[in-house]
């Protein structure tokens, strides 16, 4: 009997049991080949043996639901950042990289994600692009052969979240296909389910859908469980009502925790990736033990990845070494067999290199002030506009109100506390263009733009002053991609996204203060918002309730109706 | 909105939720699309609409661990003799087929269950042979490569129970390879655990196997649930003491009940087929809704078959209708939408022919007395035997003993009481045979001969008369495989197996009516044990306990050494 690696006196975490034991752990070849009670019998002869003096050994934690892009990384980035706080195993959903540059951007994802020390599986993005053609440009339109030929890579198990459920009972035929081919290739369907129950709910699950991820209350999840879906609890859906709820189910596994999307700052708040779900569920009330199966065997069985998620003989040698259940960043964390992070720092550096990335869609550039006038049509003095207005700080949710606005050879005249602003979106391609007004920004001057702007992640300008627009737009086409904040003089903050115009791959912290920096230079101009990067972002969002601007104007998210910033009929 | 079928007024088994509740169903293309609580609403329309007036409807069975041999028939009869008592999916290992046949056997049992009522998935059986080859005549060896191929039928999802842990654990390479070779595949490995745990435990599951079916225990259970495995129940091991254990489990999903082997006896005998383990859990204690989730949505989800095993949107539509939650017979069983039996008969005939057999060894013939005489050199008057002696009526141990027998012409010579018989082995392809002795089969006169000789198959046969036994053996090869029981001048009684010398393809009540048959004249000569086909069938399995015959000798099952039955230094 010989181990690569002999781990005495440890306290076991048992996900099946949901139990600590005392006992011993051989490995061999990366993969856990003696998980047994007790102490370890003499004799035994190992190339590493530790003494972990009554220390806990606890899976890995796997994230069956999230973003690579929400956290502004590459995947290489996004490992070094997770993995010091124990995610070793994540499924990944490429919707922005899909919706940017296609099926080429879908598989440089799955490249860039080989060879790391975090397992990656990925999802196919269902919904490239998110909404209908015709309201904005967008890269490539996937349908079924995409699906079928990405469905050929090893990484890929799954269709990723279904988010357009209406197209899905509707009039979305293409939609329909692309769920047909996952099911035809064997792939999980993940679903989005913010509002349907009942029959209509049955109706989108016939389709094969078998998770949800969206806010959820009691109810929901109990009809959600009854109706055989896993049920993902994120951030704000693990509350004490909710998992009050769930201690209730007699089976509960599949009530999986994920994080879905964690920003820059929030990864480098100290309470890590998906640890802080696990850490949060505990101190909603659920037990500890649980929280870790939650988060490491229940959604390893769901994603099919029969040798993840526990330690126990077979299985891979994935593991975390803590003080405590849940004291997370680990002492230690291994992959495979090998310790690839250490008192929450990674251990070694990742070396490897990001493939080269594909062509896509650039981003505009050599704009002037007059880019950002509005389109009165020739007439001066005054236009009737319709304008998209922030509900409040904390939300992205718009309403749409008429008003009048001043001109001056087209530019909008506005006035100190009138809470309006110019918003412009312009195709990746430059084949068309918007100009309108957005209110309650919190903006009073200066600009910002980003390459980041949801969905379909066309430019995007908010400001109030023209010439500040165009700084930070050219700032952003500089870059390859970014964010900018400027005034009519120039950059005030920055930061570079170059790859696909979405990512950097610079350190988490340093990402991070870059955002912050982004942040207080919004902050400067009047932004007053909680997370005013996000909210920005979403502004050409075109299923994000009530109205946001694309490049052909504003769209009615509830009708999906373009209709023009600046009437005609002035 | 418009259905095949609508079923109105039903009680919906909950099997994620281990409840009853009175809703409503649609049901269309083989699936259901709605599965909602309450009264429908008005003006849905259906091809088809039943009022269910309370009755309950819950999930097709599904069996995880089960060899269709067993019953002693093909696939298309053994799913008219399991449909009507509700197994609507299996997961059927060929394991006796595959060693008579070999890939071609395996093959043969994958087109014999196409386009069947029941869903028929295949384990790939993993020990062909299931000793060494050089312990007897076996067909085809399986290696790696034959694994690589079978994996590519769609319907094949496992690998059959790896039996020879022993040599999982040392010598076998071959076996290794081919272990290897499923995981590779992303086949589920089926285990088979009668005697391990603790280390050597840990060293079988390393290997990758995932599951055990074999007796067990409260303490066995408790550890191999904590090794990640899934618990298999079959009849035997459903006690209210496993229970009991089982009710203590926080985490019960891979609890599930099988049936890994039934009689065609007891098919005929009016409590089913799982339903029989289902309704056994039920007296021992399980709550009824929990004892439909072990044979339903928790092998589904166990075996990967995501839209199998519950009553939801998006399932397959394969339901039984009962009066009360363990009703078996049920009053219809439906599989993808379909009525496929009612009151427990079919509903139609299954009218599908069976493929042609594939080219396979034969059953040897043209015996006469003489082909079983000891071999006894050459010397007359007495011989010194090893003696296969059975230890009692119920079980098939056996233990190896010395006498000293007396010959006239090299034929034994048979006292009254002595409880003594001949045991002869022929290999299929006749290149080698054994006469020897057995001890305490009950045996007073006649003879018994069967081409189901676990686990090879050759050609068995047992009895007090030469002239008998060369009887039995010819009208065995004459019906091209079965089971014959005769005495000097004839027949008495006989099955045919003409598939393979395993199967029949007549109705199942025709062969338990031949098999009762055969054992009454069993018996009628003699023999008493409980089941008198099974053991003496078992007389040539070179892995049970202790002592058992081979076409090469007596095999020492624990040293795995042979020992020729006469010894040459009389």
């Amino acid at each position: 009997m010989e181990f690569d690696i002999l781990l005495t006196n440890a306290r076991i975490a048992d996900v099946f049991r949901y139990r600590l034991f005392e006992g011993w752990i051989g490995v061999r070849g990366g993969r856990f080949v003696a998980v047994e009670a007790g102490d370890a019998p003499a004799g035994i002869r190992a190339a590493e043996t530790h003494d972990l003096a009554g220390r806990i050994v606890a899976p890995g934690l796997i994230d069956s639901h999230l973003h690579i892009e929400s956290s502004l990384l590459t995947p290489r980035r996004f490992a070094e950042a997770v993995l010091p706080f124990g995610t070793t195993t994540i499924l990944s959903d490429p919707h922005e990289v899909g919706n940017v540059a296609g099926e080429a951007g879908v598989r440089w994802m799955i490249a860039a994600s080989q060879d790391l020390p975090l397992r990656i599986y990925h999802s196919i993005p269902s919904c490239v692009p998110a909404t209908a053609p015709e309201l904005e440009w967008t890269g490539e339109v996937f349908d079924a052969g995409a699906i079928q030929r990405l469905a050929r890579q090893p990484s890929v198990i799954a269709l990723g979240e279904v988010m357009d459920y209406r197209g899905l009972l509707g009039p979305n035929e293409r939609l329909r296909a692309i769920v047909a081919a996952a099911r035809e290739n064997n792939l999980i369907v993940e679903g989005h389910i913010p509002t349907l129950s009942g029959l209509e709910l049955s109706q989108y699950l016939a389709h094969g859908i078998s998770s949800d991820h969206t806010l959820t209350f009691a109810a929901k999840i109990q009809e959600q469980i009854s109706k055989g879906l896993a049920v993902m609890l994120q951030t704000k859906s693990v509350t004490p009502e909710n998992l009050a709820a769930v201690a209730d189910l007699p089976d509960r596994s599949h009530i999986i925790l994920v994080t879905d999307d964690i920003e820059p700052s929030l990864l480098t708040d100290g309470r890590g990736h998906l640890s802080r779900i696990v850490a949060l569920a505990i101190e909603c009330g659920m037990p500890p033990l649980e929280a870790i199966a939650a988060a490491s065997i229940r959604p390893a069985r769901y994603l099919g990845l029969r040798d993840h998620g526990a330690i126990a003989p077979g299985f891979l040698a994935d593991f975390l070494v803590m003080d405590d259940i849940a004291a997370f960043p680990p002492m230690q964390v291994y992959v495979g067999g090998q310790t690839v992070a250490k008192a929450g720092a990674m251990a070694a550096p990742i070396t490897r290199e990001n493939p080269a990335q594909p062509d896509y869609p650039g981003i505009p550039g050599n704009f002037a002030a007059d880019d950002f006038k509005l389109d009165c049509h020739g007439r001066g003095g005054s236009a009737q506009a319709q304008i998209v207005a922030l509900q409040n700080r904390h939300s992205t949710l718009t309403r749409l109100e008429q008003a009048t606005v001043r001109l001056q050879a087209g530019h909008a005249l506005f006035q100190a506390d009138d809470g309006l602003a110019l918003a412009s979106v312009i195709a990746r391609d430059e084949s068309s263009r918007t100009v309108g007004l957005i209110a309650n920004t919190g903006l009073k001057q200066g600009a910002w733009a980003s390459s980041v702007a949801h969905d379909c992640h066309n430019l995007l300008v908010i400001g109030r002053s023209p010439a500040a627009m165009a700084q930070a737009a050219n700032a952003v086409q500089r870059m390859g991609g970014g964010v900018a904040v400027a005034w009519d003089e120039g950059l005030i903050a920055s930061l570079r996204l170059p790859y696909f115009g979405l990512l950097s791959d610079e350190p988490v912290a340093d990402v991070a203060d870059g955002l912050a920096a982004v942040e207080d230079a919004m902050r400067g101009l009047g932004a007053h918002q909680t997370r005013p990067f996000l909210t920005f972002s979403i502004m050409s969002l075109s299923v994000s309730p009530y109205a946001k601007f694309t490049d052909r104007g504003i769209v009615d998210t509830e009708s999906r109706r373009l209709i023009q910033p600046i009437s005609t009929d002035v």
